[in-house]
């Protein structure tokens, strides 16, 4: 009897295999036998052999094959405990539950992780180190279920985070569908007018970057969600359709300002403000927590290098790096991400080893 | 007799001084004298005596007071020619016409660079380095006007680029204006459930990270670009509210997929990946010309810096730098983005120094 097989050995799947191939015995199933032989070579487990028995069985397969590859599994008595790990929760458990397949043996749950790549090839097992991975029991899922879904994100490194299938649902709509969402309407835009995008800054590279992602996955996606997420994006939209009567008004206005309707610009962009200082920089920690120094170097290899073993020797942890090129001209600037009090150190480590501190930042 | 007087030493106006002050004669005026002593103490030029002439007059004000402060300074014969910052450019024409100043002497422009900080003391002379600086003469503005905004920008070491104000006004909405709603919208979003931002990814960071910018601010931008701006956001809403009503037939549809549903959802999803891939990296490159390598590396202080120093002694130039921190393991994961053909190489000699290359994207 193997410890684990996994059914699916995608991306996710094959990154779950390769993060606890050393403590489990792991078997592999996937519906396209190739996928299997790639996670195999990548040294993800075993080809399962079809009738093996298995401790656990994780179902990390589309959500539309999942109820049925349930139940199939389930009638030949392979797994004790079953788990999947699909984006959207409660309509795999109502799913689950009007195919007839036994609920109680299986405890659905998402890692918040991934990768804009696919495929065996494309898998990690760090993918889900210090990731939020959260499980979504249902009200018939049994103690052994859930315990085996936990032992699993837990022995993937993941942080294990507990929420209904509602409360889960919800959560993603939010954080993860609207800004998708909103960053492929306005993506969508540039279209109208190419070559305004050559005067595109880093705002607008920062807002679009999701954008790039792939449409038929997140179709998916979204259609699972739709119930949580299309009220979202219908709050959204309604939030725009104000903001565009009040900018009509305020267009219109010529010599009498309107109050109220630059009430209604401000407002929307004094709320964005706040939500924006909800979300973590690093996790627990905010953006106000940290500032930035703006360094100039010249555009050429090394430089960022030198300026963070700089940074190193003054001890000083730079949480990230923004590297803004100059086209055109023979300099970059750098800016570094630090904490509060580590940047007036910085600024003078930094300028004691001759490089070109941005003043305004000291 | 001075080269050059600057009305308004905030951001912009004390990096212009900044900027060319080794090769001109700058005098410096503002509305709030301790403004002018922090910018002369910047070393941007000297205070203005209120009478000397200039040869040329930037007026780097709010556009509220601008066109006032045009006709006063030609009444007075301070000015040659004169020129302006806006970031909005059809209405401050209108303007200067309607109040009857000399719109023959001015030539407007835009200069693509900025900062979320503001005043002097936040200056620099590297400011527009490289930066696209947009050139707006109306049908009235002459010749010397023209060249004198031509040359300054130039001596900033911009990049000109030359414009009508419609264009110009129509740019800056989409490729500027537009993310910047869509940002506070999407951010303004997470207030309706402060806790959800704990399970936020890279995705929501990156797509509302404008959002932090001064809603006063913005306000005044978008408020003198209304005519632009608004039916952008109009447009974006009639997109959102068609996908919200998409997903509403997908959320009530049951076990009857609905194809046409899913296609208006794919549909904005793609034309989003396809807006996406207008985007520059660098200037005049794309998303696809680039590669990103990931590394695994213990989070504590020195690890970038000597993953960088390796690439340069590889000869390959990082393009741009993302840090992944795992929160609560003792590891992060840095992605490094070069081109594409420096991938292989950067991998094998990153190997070579004993990194821990993540091997999906070897």
């Amino acid at each position: 009897m193997a410890d684990l097989l996994i059914v699916g050995t995608g991306l996710m799947g094959t990154s779950v295999a390769l993060a606890v191939r050393d403590e489990r015995d792991v078997v592999l199933r996937d519906a396209t036998p190739d996928r299997v032989s790639a996670a195999v070579a990548r040294g993800a487990g075993r080809a399962w052999d079809g009738r093996e028995r298995c401790s656990h069985v994780l179902l990390a397969t589309p959500p539309a094959v999942l109820a049925a590859e349930l139940l199939r599994l389930q009638r030949d008595g392979v797994g004790r405990t079953y788990g999947h790990l699909c984006s959207v929760q409660a309509g795999v458990q109502a799913e689950v539950e009007a195919v007839g397949a036994d609920a109680a043996s299986l405890c659905g749950s998402h890692p918040l992780a991934g990768s804009e790549r696919s495929g065996p090839e494309a898998a990690s097992a760090e993918l889900f180190a210090g990731r939020p991975w959260v499980l979504c029991p249902s009200a018939l899922t049994g103690g052994p279920a859930l315990a085996a879904a936990g032992d699993l994100a837990a022995a993937c490194g993941a942080e294990v985070v507990r929420l209904t299938a509602e409360q889960h649902d919800e959560t993603v709509a939010l954080v993860s569908h609207l800004p998708q969402v909103a960053a492929s309407a306005v993506a969508a835009r540039l279209l109208m007018h190419p070559a305004a995008s050559g005067l595109a800054g880093p705002g607008l590279r920062d807002t679009t970057r999701v954008a790039a992602s792939d449409p038929a996955l997140w179709t998916d996606v979204l259609a699972l969600n739709a119930a949580q997420v299309g009220p979202l994006v219908q709050l959204l939209a309604d939030d725009l359709a104000e903001l565009a009567r009040a900018l009509r008004v305020l267009a219109g206005a010529g010599a009498r300002p309107s109050a109220a309707a630059r009430g209604v610009v401000t407002d929307l962009l004094a709320r964005g403000r706040s939500g924006r200082s909800l979300v973590p920089v690093k996790r627990g920690e905010h953006d106000r927590d940290f500032v930035r120094l703006a360094v100039r170097v010249p555009d050429r290899p090394g430089q960022l290098a030198g300026l963070l073993v700089s940074a190193a020797q003054a001890g000083i942890n730079v949480e990230d790096v923004r590297v803004e090129h100059l086209p055109g001209r023979p300099t970059g600037v750098i800016e570094l991400l630090v904490q509060r009090g580590g940047r007036d150190p910085l600024a003078r480590a930094l300028q004691g080893d001759g490089w070109d501190v941005v003043p305004t930042t000291l």
